[in-house]
């Protein structure tokens, strides 16, 4: 596989085929948002697709950058499939993963800083709010390993051993194969992550095999690697530059961009992991 | 104690007394720089200066924001002090306490992003580069107990589990008693720390006792209350009102001091740390 | 006087007196804010409140900090009150006065970079978008002294020249006597501004005088002198130590504040000139 | 022209002859650094390399990304350059152009921020520091048509009218063809600027013509935008997806890129106006 992209929509696109032994796939379209489920079914599916053995649902939401409402039909899409997929129950760990330097990278840590933490509000505060029901959420943002010497996986794993949630959610910037994925897609799995595969920097695994607890993985297109898009382009494999590979494809608006993905899918997280307050009142808890 | 002080230094000279039982006070100039050594030996001392059992340095430096020099006298101080403090061999997790929302309180975190962290770089790499003798180093922030839902200490005590350092450093921001010890000050210890203590919001001790290994405190007083600014000038208790204690007094140039404090006390934590690599090497490789 | 303060309503209420000659005050309740609006007539008044003839109105409006709706009933106070004192036609430069770097003083930048500018929309555009009656509107940062090298009243009287707005509406965070106006408090008056002059570093005057067109200027205490505080609460002249000269108090959530006032008050000012615009509308056009 | 380029250079290598009409070609080596002066001598000239008659000087320095000091042999190849071209007396207006919203486009206004400005300091300070021989310097940043509702080069205009500068600078972000000069190069010109030209969105021409005094651009080339990438390596016209006309490719480091190259840049602007001060010096004055 000469491509490198994190979304296995688009691994499976590259095939060209329809059916793909080991692998299960569902096109529907809600409230206006494509969404796409990809089932890797077995080692088959897994090798044919790239992406180890669980569920990947795609939702083409409407592009961030153009998209200054966060409560639209695509936010309520992103809400009803997150909650289909994570446990309807249960105390949850979301791990923002990337580079707070790198504008591209930075969505996991800005997401983090925006999920409605919970676990350390105390019983008779929730009561006073009524808020009697809400799930025990925790947050926090890995780093990287050039800055903290530290995998992700292992601070994660730390964190988890410590706080002791009954999952964890990860979110993180991907890497896209074409530039039409960019800013206007949410990939989520529940098979964990290897952060940094589709830029060729793969780093220790983050699963349910590492942390014996379920993984649910969120992430966002932001980039597309420049050896990439030239060879889609170029059809040739040979032209392509050395230069190149050190370089990124990103929209002009990726800032706002980033932002506005950051917003959405946190507030996304946030309704999923806590259905009975409305998104209007979460955007308040938060803000 | 009416006043709120994170300083040992300042609880001393509070009592207004020479000489204090269970206190041991050594006062000096290194290199233009005031260093004082406050030990508190026991139980009483403890009691009369409002901290635990341990040796508190503080060093007077050139006031950050007009120092646009960092390597001068008074970095050599803070490293040599450091060094004293400090154990010589052994690896080290340094935790950013703090929260990089609200300007004086970002100097943990500004400081754990400008931490050399060695830990990941293998032997030969290490090798390749001549450094063979570098200290394993990791460094993370621990965000704030609202955002994260989990106190400073769990996430501490998470990483320590998995990294396995033999010593922690943390950086935070202190509160002082007057303003005159505002961007001049650095204190470090050999007890750990309460986080918040300063600005009457405790939270769980960070120290040798909970952690089991030995936790050092490094701190820059950033921020006076401002009720107890009202308090030591007004010399009564009554008059303070109530919006005062939700204020803070800083200096007018906030900003650009915890910039310059955040890189001057990584910067002698680097050398410290790292006594092979002199400060004008340890500049570039961080930068 | 002994205590600095930008805002006409503490000067006033400072002289303890309810009537003064050559001032008229107004003070009402409008939808649950204070708004208070003090003429000052003549050279009487004006050496009694320490401000130009002109009226000023002040706004008591839920604190920013607290305020994560943007529209409510504040805002349309503000919108009334900015419509009230604005002139219902001509085209307009706004100019944003104060420092990015030093975060209580970043008010005015801030909120020039949210305005939402107009005049370069052309005729065909317009009538496209349906918005054929838009004002022209430009918007513009001065940039402080220290940093440019020229007075903001130089840099706004240059724009003036080429751009030709028919009057100019400043935007400045401005030094309060109470801690009590902090994050809670618009100030809005005809008569343009000294800036700086409540910090005691009084810059060129930017008003109809030296610029030649009505002069509009609108501010947000956000910082308090700490000499101010300590003099307010100890009522001795002598005490206040010369460190504190060059301190000041804010609200602990300085950052969101001012974040938040930026917002809101640029929201304001865009829907006083944009009346045929709704707020919800606007806040998406400039998002 | 299918390939859009901000640099002389590049144009002119494109047309992949060694002789052209009305262009004069100098290349040479100072210190380590390519250094190539391309003069456009008149209107065939100007059609050949697409850019207005004037000297083109581009010096290739090492990539900001990875370079540390500040303080090398390409800061003094540019500052060497810089006094070649700029007037050895008179006062100057340093303009920072671009958005600071979008991190490639940030450069000038960044720049514009490091610029040591003297215009303000009175005659009997200058005296008191040593400093008498001082050239007078001011510096500002435009913002953008979208916000600002003004062009570029009418602030420009106004604050040349109140300043009466003998000459301005523009720094600016460039578009380059290829990514190898992403970060590591450097062009200055006498002819002034259109902004935006590269990227496919010109904006009002700066220049002598525009303004009256001479102006002199300066620039460093962030971004390739995406269909050139593409164009330049499949060799095809048609094959260009629409999406990618609103991608830009930027290098990985991209962040840090900007922040070194505006720190290079500025430095380096400061000691060619003021020969006096050493860079070491200047680095200190406006740290």
């Amino acid at each position: 596989m000469n491509f490198r992209s994190d979304l296995a929509i688009e691994n499976y696109e590259f095939t060209q085929k329809k059916e793909l032994r080991g692998v299960k796939v569902e096109e529907l379209n809600s409230e206006g948002c494509a969404v796409s489920r990809i089932e890797v079914l077995d080692e088959y599916g897994a090798e044919a697709v790239g992406k180890p053995k669980g569920l990947y649902v795609t939702v083409e939401v409407a592009p961030f950058a153009k998209q200054p409402h966060f409560i639209d039909g695509s936010l309520q899409v992103l809400i009803d499939e997150m909650k289909n997929m994570l446990p309807k129950k249960g105390s949850v760990l979301v791990a923002g993963l990337g580079n707070t330097s790198i504008t591209p990278d930075a969505l996991g840590p800005k997401c983090a800083s925006m999920i409605f933490a919970t676990r350390h509000i105390k019983g008779e505060l929730l009561k006073s709010t009524g808020f009697e029901s809400l799930r025990r959420v925790s947050a926090f943002s890995t780093g990287v390993l050039g800055n903290t010497g530290a995998e992700a996986g292992e601070l994660i794993k730390g964190a988890v051993d410590v706080i002791k949630p009954d999952f964890v959610i990860t979110v993180d910037a991907l890497a896209a194969r074409s530039v039409h994925r960019l800013g206007n897609t949410v990939q989520m799995c529940n098979s964990g992550i290897v952060p940094g595969a589709g830029v060729g920097n793969a780093r220790q695994e983050i699963s349910a095999r590492t942390l014996g607890i379920p993984v649910y993985a969120i992430g966002v297109p932001t980039v597309v690697d420049a050896a990439t898009l030239i060879y889609e382009y170029s059809e040739a494999d040979e032209g392509v530059p050395d230069a190149a590979t050190r370089m990124m494809v990103t929209p002009r608006e990726i800032d706002l961009m980033i932002e506005r993905a950051a917003k959405t899918v946190s507030l996304a997280i946030n309704c999923a992991l806590q259905p009975d307050i409305s998104p209007e009142d979460m955007l308040i808890l938060i803000a």
